[in-house]
């Protein structure tokens, strides 16, 4: 069994209201000195087998197809 | 200025509809052999000043007060 971990995070330059939000959320808790937060998503997925290529292969077939909006977002696939 | 990454999953044992989702959708798609499918968050933090120990700190407090929930959340933090 193959485990991966694929991250998807916005694109430079795409709003996030839901990162701002929690910058203004930590300022208020009294943190200071937080800059630019992000928000993204991660997937942790498991797949038979055990030929790492065609796992890689898969999973950015899944990211194009599911798992990333590509116009506005960035993926990547890690092996775990 | 410090980057750091932190990521949130659920705790195991934690049921994850959206993850089930998922394994659905990417069986309906044509994917074979996709096993379990955990749906987790990850945020993109940027801290004023060099102090990496500092920021370590800061961020763990953060997690514990705003971005996890760690009653069925478990969190990672890594500087980038």
């Amino acid at each position: 069994m193959i485990k991966a971990r694929v991250t998807v995070t916005l694109k430079t330059g795409v709003l996030d209201p839901q990162g701002k939000a929690i910058e203004g959320a930590l300022s208020t808790l009294g943190f200071s000195g937080v800059g630019q937060v992000r928000q993204g998503k991660v997937f942790d997925v498991q797949l038979d087998g055990t030929d790492t290529a065609k796992a890689e292969a898969d999973l950015k077939a899944m990211c194009e197809k599911l798992l990333a909006n590509t116009v506005i977002e960035n993926y990547s696939v890690t092996l775990t």
